[in-house]
């Protein structure tokens, strides 16, 4: 048997009928598990891809999955897929893994069920075997923002994670700031790993050295921004400044200088990331690193768009620039701490 | 010809086959637009209405149709109807009228070739004909905080907000202010008039004369608020406090008020409406009217899928509590402007 099975040929291995092997492809529920499984397992074995032509057309739907539904940032996300789907006269079926980075077999169901022309993940992921039963119905699939290291092979649309963290910590730097506390985001996100990298990389070249005490993990959510902010100030040898991994923890840690008494940016400059919306409502305006979030959401959806037509992008993985953008949250450092 | 009129029946009148007037109540593509119109124009006149049983079952999909899908208040809604749909096996469908109150012909295409369990429409609206075409679809529908008035047969959820209204000018009166400014809502939605007309009742009630001037119109949008809130407070006689109208207003008039360097609450007292998270996280923390929007849109949510089994709901018109939160940004007036 060749790569190119045919359903027959898989049907005759895994000892079923071919519409049995059809009901699989079409994500089906009156097909029993173990059945499914072992279809399943030899469709992947023999890398079995159905052709567009060979099947029913695809539903003019997209499904957007996110890790969590929960901030503004999935707004920006969310406006970006449908300033593309509008013009391509596609509709958004809108899913969330429920924070965990992987998704559940009905969710997949629905998928093969509904024939989506592409599926776009937001900082969720695909283990092998899922991305194999995409594969083989022939729908195409692009992660937004990775969360873990979603392979080679998988196209990709990121931001400069690591330059953002460099740029943040080099504002602080020339400030006068020398020591830099961070609030992380979660260790298993890899833009969250890039991140406090660049700040790393931005110390080391300053010659200013790394102190451990001053990075903490956070979760990329306000109240933690609040908890961790609150240790770091608290801090014998409080740090001056803050890089906060993003806008929500950056405004946990506005709360906590609030209730220590501590000015912004007169006692403690703060910088975010993301550049949400509310970056430029809250008091001091925020100083943060814009990462473009919709015009992300605009290239992943283009490029799942172009997949389905039959058109593999120039590159299989694209990470847009992030920039600075100084508001009123960073100053230097008071002159006492600042030495 | 009865109201229970048969497909052959329409088909005749229209001078159709029968099968183009299945094509049209499946949203089809392959009708002449004005065949299409005049089969429309008999449904709707005979009041047909497919019975579920007659017809392919609908399909495991919900839609959420937005007003504009903008801000932090959508995902409030969003999150509040994947809460349910979860429970119920269903996804979401996701679609946006674009700043538009009423919707498409393509969008209701879409919706009509799709078959969806129901759909639930937030600050939209449907005309007569796009709600006749659902119900003879027997696809049924629920409006979420209605921008218009949907007529008092359609489902409606929606929050207290006259209450709501009410609450935050009495909290304003309770602590000494006398000159009470409002930026509103824009005026063809109802949840902004009924926010306004608490506002004069809780005035009248306290015997404080109405000032028109104090009174301007806004869009729901923070720009607007910082706009309109530079206006109010460079009156020659300015108000001591503003109902904001929505917390996003809110957060404009705090960036207003630090323009003009006026300190909140010591110079200015503010409330908002809603209670996105935001209003927690600004500094100081945002004095606002919570409404329930998860909770609305889990109610609006449960009630289309009660519809599509057939259980009408106990009321047509749901309309839950507004709470005032009160937070740090509304003060007594200053002593020289209280009297």
């Amino acid at each position: 048997m060749t790569r190119a099975a045919t359903l027959a040929e898989i049907a005759r291995e895994a000892g079923v009928s071919t519409p049995t092997v059809s009901k699989v492809l079409n994500g089906r529920a009156d097909v029993a598990p173990a059945t499914r499984e072992r279809v399943e397992e030899l469709l992947h074995q023999y890398g079995y891809q159905r052709r567009r032509s060979n099947s029913a057309p695809s539903s003019p739907l997209l499904e957007l999955v996110f890790h969590e539904l929960e901030s503004a940032w999935a707004m920006e996300v969310i406006r970006g897929v449908e300033n593309v789907v509008r013009e391509e006269g596609l509709s958004v079926v809108l899913s969330e893994s429920s924070g965990r980075l992987s998704l559940g077999q009905s969710w997949m169901d629905g998928v093969l069920a509904r024939r989506p022309t592409g599926v776009v993940l937001v900082l969720s992921g695909l283990d092998r075997a899922q991305q194999a039963q995409l594969t083989s119905r022939d729908i195409p699939f692009v992660v937004m923002d990775p969360a873990g290291d979603p392979g080679q092979e998988v196209p990709a649309v990121g931001a400069t994670n690591w330059n953002g963290g460099l740029a943040a910590t080099r504002h602080l730097l020339e400030l006068g700031h020398r020591r830099i506390g961070v609030i992380a985001g979660p260790r298993r996100m890899m833009c969250s790993v890039a991140r406090i990298d660049g700040y790393r990389a931005a110390l080391e070249t300053a010659g200013v050295p790394f102190d451990p005490a001053l990075v903490r993990a956070g979760d990329f959510h306000h109240d933690t921004g609040y908890r961790v902010g609150l240790e770091l100030l608290r801090l014998k040898d409080r740090p001056t400044a803050v890089f906060t991994g993003n806008d929500l923890q950056a405004l946990g840690l506005y709360e906590a200088a609030r209730e220590l008494g501590l000015r912004i940016p007169e006692d403690l400059s703060v910088v975010g990331f993301d550049d949400l919306p509310l970056a430029r409502w809250v008091g001091p305006p925020l100083t943060t690193v814009r990462q473009p979030l919709t015009e992300m959401a605009e290239v992943a959806t283009r490029m799942v768009i172009d997949l389905a037509r039959g058109n593999p992008p120039s590159a299989l993985r694209v990470d847009l620039a992030t920039t600075l953008v100084e508001r009123s949250s960073t100053a230097p450092p008071p002159a006492a701490a600042g030495g």
